[in-house]
């Protein structure tokens, strides 16, 4: 299972992904080496004031927030956050091949729950979807050719795999591997970012639409998928000291420059982005055949120390 | 995130997941209550034949064999672990949202090599494909309407994830989240059963048709999902301390009728199988969209200890 060599090809029309695949016009660089080869200015910095770094004893996860599709969300987790709401906090359920959920464990009990902070709203509108004009160009949105099965339109929008329907107008972030949600209970606006969730397993796209998706983690998913699986109902965990403490979420703005990860993110409307899923689509070396095809949860954006 | 009450539809046209869903006819029972009252007949016992015991000291895993898609490797497997083959060896890499690989960490060393149990070969052809006749109505095959976008046509036979191409006549087992795979070097003939991995990420669609596919995970999978994940180039435990042993590895037919799991798996081709289908697609309760539309990799086919 080694990835080598790749061939980049033209990329295919939407619906047509079971025609014939289009022979590649000729052998390509690898994945490694378009990444190897990629100018400066398809990559950016991180948004200090949409990024997250969660302090685990295991190391550290960076979550990229995404105000575009959930403005409400991201600047209560920006208070939650500045205020230290998680410090101290615990994961308290992994379900197996679906969701990693932090929060207040006792945040169901009004007596116990941790106080919000100054500047954080105990309530917020649902945020399931937005305006379609808002993954125009303005937005970098590029449209993904290949079919997808759960959306009309689905593509990249600044690094978060997004899906559309043109005939509703409107547009959401999709549940792919990674991509951190608000967790609610039955009323639609009862999420207020407090109580959070990484998808660990496969996309589970049948939740979009019905939770505000607040971002996606760029780094240490390993430390939020590997956890041991809770053996209560939706794998919360049984018991208290089953949970995985939450030393510090910290908004990068607040913390010292000479602290902050020097983490670089592939911009999704670049040429670089555009050739690695050719890569994905068209393949070499081990590979003896070529799917002709990427989803939006199969191809994640990557990551790179700052050179 | 709870699942609740859930509703059945029409099962929607192939390519028609993008037209406007259908409503769902009139509520129906939740999927929780389409299995409990489900028939005895829709459910099948474990066979013992193509059923794998794997004994790890944090539990017990459960792999079913797929002999329809590669016979010689089922074969193979079969004679490995009646030969006790793996008793010993080790989980040996853990690739984050990638795979689970299991086999001899001195493979490559041929002193050092275990060596192969009577009735186990070191060489089998690649089995990547089989003719696409072989999954008819003998071998059960239901179609799903919904579209894939990774092949013309996919669905499920004998409680496996299937796609299939009528232009190639081929059709493949697919790389779903809990499917165990046959590792190979760069030559497609270069597995031989030994070395398998299970998926525990996003389904790496890619991987169809370049691999030979040998089963999946009945039960026991977040006892593999969960491990650390390598360090290694492409996930590989660096220090034979982190890897995870393996006790032992049985084919259900050698061990003893009393200690065998008493274990059923729903059948595809049943009508129970169908009104889960639907349940996914048109959903009720807590969920206020339905995505009138499932892949052969969100839907993973049920099992129940024998009542």
């Amino acid at each position: 299972m080694h990835k080598t060599a790749l061939f980049l090809a033209a990329a295919l029309l939407a619906c047509a992904a079971h025609a014939a695949a289009p022979k590649p016009a000729k052998p390509a660089r690898s994945a490694a080496d378009v990444l190897k080869d990629s100018p400066t200015s398809d990559w950016r910095a991180l948004d200090p004031d949409n990024t997250l770094l969660m302090d685990l004893a295991a190391g550290q996860v960076i979550i990229e927030l995404a105000p575009r599709f959930a403005p409400a969300h991201a600047a209560n987790i920006r208070a939650l956050a500045h205020g230290g709401y998680w410090d101290g906090l615990a994961i308290v359920r992994v379900q197996d091949n679906f969701v990693t959920q932090w929060g207040d464990p006792d945040g169901d009990d009004a007596a116990k729950a941790r106080p919000l902070p100054a500047g954080a709203s105990p309530k917020l509108p649902a945020e399931f979807s937005v305006p379609i004009e808002r993954i125009g160009k303005s937005a970098g949105f590029t449209k993904l050719p290949d079919v997808d099965g759960w959306a009309p339109r689905a593509g990249f929008a600044q690094g978060f795999p997004v899906a559309a329907d043109p005939r509703t107008g409107q547009a959401w972030l999709a549940h792919c591997y990674g991509m951190v949600g608000a967790g609610r209970s039955d009323a639609v606006d009862s999420s207020n970012g407090t109580e959070l969730y990484v998808v660990i397993g496969h996309a589970p796209r049948g939740l979009d639409l019905n939770i505000t998706v607040v971002g996606r983690v760029l780094k240490g998913m390993e430390l939020l998928s590997a956890l041991p699986r809770g053996t209560g109902a939706m794998g919360f965990y049984d018991k208290p000291e089953q949970r995985v403490g939450i030393q510090h979420v910290r908004l990068l703005a607040d913390v010292p420059v000479a602290e902050r990860p020097a983490l670089q993110v592939l911009k999704t409307d670049s040429t670089t982005w555009q050739q690695l899923l050719d890569a994905r689509r068209f393949r070499g070396g081990w590979y003896v055949h070529s799917p002709a095809h990427v989803d939006i949860c199969s191809a994640g954006v990557p990551t790179r120390p700052a050179p």
